[in-house]
């Protein structure tokens, strides 16, 4: 059996996803009054799952069994998902040259629900690509909370991945001319850890918390 | 005639997209293999336009000529875009209970092309959203350009706008247990203007760029 030994794209990739947690899944919705179906796109928390297979990789989406979007997406209908990171502006000598510096994924695939049985493990794998080490601080979620929650698993069939880092590439006539140009590097992190309101005393802020911030 | 008074949620939105510069539109695309239609995803940049009847509002996007899929948008399809703002991570004492900070639009309507005679206009706009000030700063575009550029105007048909801004909400046997709960506010910025290799030399930061890094 071929094994799938990940190229550097596919590591990039999970970094990507790691990183910007948020992706944007287009699928189609039957508009009722319009008997159409209707592009809709719906920015969701998503987490890579390289999958036991070694051959093809796996998106898991997650959310409230009420959500009738998700529930369409569990349906199995051709979607697809955008991962975007915007690192920074091309600013350049003229409109035309300048543009972004980006990290940009788009996966095409076809959800399908996970079932009862490995929704636990699975939504630790979820949690555990949001916050690194959370799910040993947290207790096991209960009977109800996993029946209150439906988990997606988006089967990766054909993907691109398009990296832009450019400097701006302005023509002779420009560079001559009066105009700055450059680029602006864009930084995101968190901020700071803001306890609740209800946080018992001696209770601090934990490893997972603590390193988010350090990134 | 009766006019139009935005909404305080139009006005925030309008913030939104001057805000994260980036939507995700999804539409559909034509799988000539599958004779199927993929609803499909692309990251792109938006500018807010209030339009002048005081009535509508649109979307502006642009990109090269060359862009199969962004041709396939300017046929005037059903579209919709999302606009999307991660503004933190609440972590609360529960996987279940954890969620996130966001402001979150999703936009509905149709592509047209803007003709030829309104390209000029309509590109310093945008340039204006991505980095105010700057069309001030450059020459204006030239014949070339504007016809290497395609300008699409999304008027916008209906859309929804929503907020998640909250603490974490555990149940009191959680709050009384040992885990840590708070949110983690996320902070995103320009963190330097670099300039380019063959900048000539006394060329300073102009005042636009200042104000971005300002922010």
């Amino acid at each position: 059996m071929p094994e799938k030994f990940p190229g550097q794209d596919e590591v990039e990739l999970a970094r990507l996803i790691r990183e910007v947690t948020i992706g944007h899944v287009a699928f189609a919705t039957e508009v009722a009054a319009a008997a159409e179906h209707w592009p809709t796109v719906l920015p969701i928390a998503i987490c890579y799952d390289p999958g036991q297979d070694q051959r093809s990789f796996s998106l898991l989406l997650h959310g409230s069994t009420g959500s009738r979007w998700l529930r369409t997406l569990s349906q199995g209908g051709p979607a697809s998902v955008a991962v975007t990171a915007l690192d920074g502006l091309v600013v350049a000598r003229s409109a035309f040259e300048s543009s972004m510096h980006y990290r940009s994924a788009i996966l095409f695939g076809r959800c399908s629900e996970v079932p009862e049985v490995d929704k636990g493990c699975t939504l630790d794998l979820i949690t555990e690509s949001l916050i690194p080490g959370r799910v040993a601080e947290l207790r096991t979620p209960t009977r109800k909370e996993l029946a209150a929650t439906l988990v997606l698993r988006m089967a990766i069939t054909d993907w691109s991945y398009k990296v832009s880092d450019g400097w701006p590439e302005d023509p002779d006539e420009d560079v001559a001319g009066p105009a700055w140009a450059g680029v602006l590097p864009r930084r995101t992190g968190f901020a700071a850890a803001l306890p609740t309101a209800d946080l018992r005393p001696g209770i601090d802020v934990p490893d997972s918390v603590a390193r988010l911030l350090a990134d």
